[in-house]
């Protein structure tokens, strides 16, 4: 038994480079600019961190990541993800380098009536890749839960209209940032109506009669974020899912478009 | 190194004894009868099985839970319960045995008007506990998804109300067979609307106007079926709550009752 | 139509009282103390809010809870649960009310041999009571992962010891705060080795080693987690339970033991 | 109101077609061929059926989803696959299909010593697109539990080695129907050790020493399993991935693959 042997650092000879090998599911707390970076929020990151592996390595150094990510504080704070990102790509002696982040965002929201407000939760991911040759990747997913009332149920019944709590994914790339409260809000904006946390009486009747003016389809959803992704300026690339948890089934409704410019 | 030594088997001094102990989250083929009894569906079980150790023993067996439960064959039946936990109590030489058994179970049901047929899935749990003084208990568990639609919005709004798909746990104890299939019937007459697997526009209208007809808090969807529960001649204890995944908001409501008679 | 009817106060003839109403299933930011109150750390925290709701009320006001905690600020601060309890007695009219919270907690935690920090991620629960009668109960629960190391496999082997990622969940109450650091200490101090998020070699050896000294089944965690619970001078109740993800099985190895003192 | 008006059959003038639209967490009861097609078993999957929907409709037809599937019986055959695609196309009148299923899967095994038998559930997925020209393509993937031995911490330390469940995710396109059974074959022949449903102390020894002798990093695992689908004469286009719920962390290693012939 040699003593504390370097095992990853041993030669391979299989030939068979490995696109990404790192750490998975490690949860860290995290800050994140909102109100278009004026502030920040706390939040806990569910993390995962990896790199290109060239084919002559026996394996990567697993600390290595984690150490580079405590590297830089307690707290992860999102717009240190490039100097993260170069510091995998050195630590780790790698060509390429990739940090995946899912997180809960909040927006504080005013009930539409009322103006009573209230915190919302939304998923986000961020998918943010470098090169050491300078190319960079990244991806701005937020899960985006609305209501959507059916068109058809309304069209065809004599009164009242199934509706549900249904979920809009909707991935972009961009030439410039679009903040993740904008890329909400459009989201939102296409829905039967958004959803809200608290909701008095004249606000309740309020949400009720916008989405029963305001029917949609997963069809429609899809293709009115779509279309907003695909006039916004700043956005290159997107992918919109929509996924209704239909209250008249057990399964849901679903719908996908992805699109480029 | 002993050869094979009994680890197990060995005296424990810290006088505790073990409430349950066994294994967990083994899934396995298993057989559910259907239709009174007179028929078999076949699903997918995830069981845990365990016994009471006493103070004195260090570790029970392990493999000999998943030997008993391979001695009644490549599928569980449900009817062989009782003989399961007969053979756990003997095999491993405890005084208590618990199996705890949770399945999807399909029922095949008629659309309200065209009366095309479709599967409905339910998620259905057992607990099944006995002493080797004899005494035996029983739990059953449906967890039954129905539409929902709020009479405080039905009653506040010019046109439409807010519902969604919402999910009834009934938990019963009973002094003589309750079927899945009656107890599944029990809580769905309790909703706004039961759910269905095909439903074509006619049957669509049938069912959205049923719901705007019957508005159900999850107060109300709880008192019904708590009622319906305390009713019935062979149900002796009882468990109910309900949870809507409410359309205007990204959490859920809430109710429970329990009941004994 | 009435114009913007109170349902939830009319009355209700089923003379069924309702256990627990209210929301579940809400994220919320939250800071929760640590290092024995001297400081606080950030994180999202799943609420459930509920109160009794007496037989003759048809629904209570969903909305209120969302206002309670909303009326706290947009961050919850722990230490303010009681506060917050009496405010839900009070808005909702009830007899009783109940918060439960569950959220990831973090530790900082140094590797053994070279002292290099990381922080490692723990799920928290508390479960606080109140009744208009000036009772009150909280019950603290921390979900420790740790690595179990056979006894069996080691005693048999030629070499090694099959170990894994288990998980022991310990619930308790007390008649003094109980801090979360010291719950999971007394937990970590009982498996055959506690986590670390950063390993450099010397540190992956000295963990190694340690487990092979130290090999425990799921019912020697229960019972040393839960003797020490019984000599705590603070703790008055605990329940605990640890969860083998057995690396040789695809099934988990499983114990329970409740005590009162 | 018109009469049960046909809202999806209305165009629609937005110009972007839907990619994938249709239902999804459908389950369903299924058989799927076992020991090489010569005989069934019975479990349950959970569906997602879609359709390429042109830019000029309003929406699919939901329900005619449910028809196509009911169509076959209330039981799905996977041998009748390409059927059910068929149907798709015609009955949704798409020039592009999708089925995926996810869905546990069984094997008896024998225990290495003793050879007393268990069965061991394995998570399965087939995704399968047809299109109108005749196109077809098929992914199946196999998600199978493993053992797995760190070959650093083997080689540091005294004594003992940490190990713990792996899961190792391998998806591949082939020419000619490679069997579940062979495919998860391949893949536990590269881990330390299988996994199994029982085994007695002589088996438990073989495989703690077995693991021992074996050591893998999840790199060497994705390699080992590229290089045998790489080899293997049917199969076209692989990807591999590892997953490690390390024993002496509370986070995950992982590496990926993907490969074409």
């Amino acid at each position: 038994m040699a003593t504390l042997k370097d095992t990853q650092n041993e030669p391979d000879h299989r030939r068979i480079a490995i696109d990404r090998v790192g750490v998975k599911a490690l949860r860290y707390p995290m800050q994140v600019r909102d109100l278009h970076g004026t502030t920040h929020q706390s939040t806990v990151g569910t993390f995962a961190l990896t790199v290109h592996l060239p084919h002559h390595f026996k394996g990567t150094h697993m600390s290595r990541f984690i150490e580079v990510l405590n590297a830089h504080g307690p707290v992860f704070q999102v717009n240190s993800m490039d100097v993260v990102l170069k510091h995998l790509l050195e630590r780790l002696d790698s060509e390429q380098a990739q940090i995946d982040i899912e997180f809960p965002f909040f927006l504080e929201k005013a009930a539409p009536v009322t103006g009573m407000k209230g915190m919302l939760d939304y998923q986000v991911k961020f998918e943010a890749g470098a090169k050491r040759s300078g190319e960079f990747d990244f991806i701005l997913t937020v899960i985006v839960p609305v209501t959507t009332l059916c068109p058809c149920s309304k069209a065809i019944s004599k009164y009242g209209a199934h509706n549900q709590r249904g979920q809009v994914t909707c991935a972009v790339r961009f030439n410039e940032t679009v903040w993740i409260e904008d890329l909400i809000r459009l989201v939102e904006d296409c829905a039967s109506s958004e959803l809200y946390s608290v909701l008095k009486r004249p606000d309740e009747k309020a949400v009720t009669e916008r989405a029963y003016e305001n029917p949609v389809f997963v069809e429609d959803l899809v293709r009115a974020v779509a279309a907003k992704c695909q006039e916004h300026p700043l956005i290159t690339w997107f992918r919109v899912e929509a996924e209704n948890f239909e209250s008249i089934h057990n399964h849901n409704a679903y719908a996908l478009v992805e699109g480029r410019k």
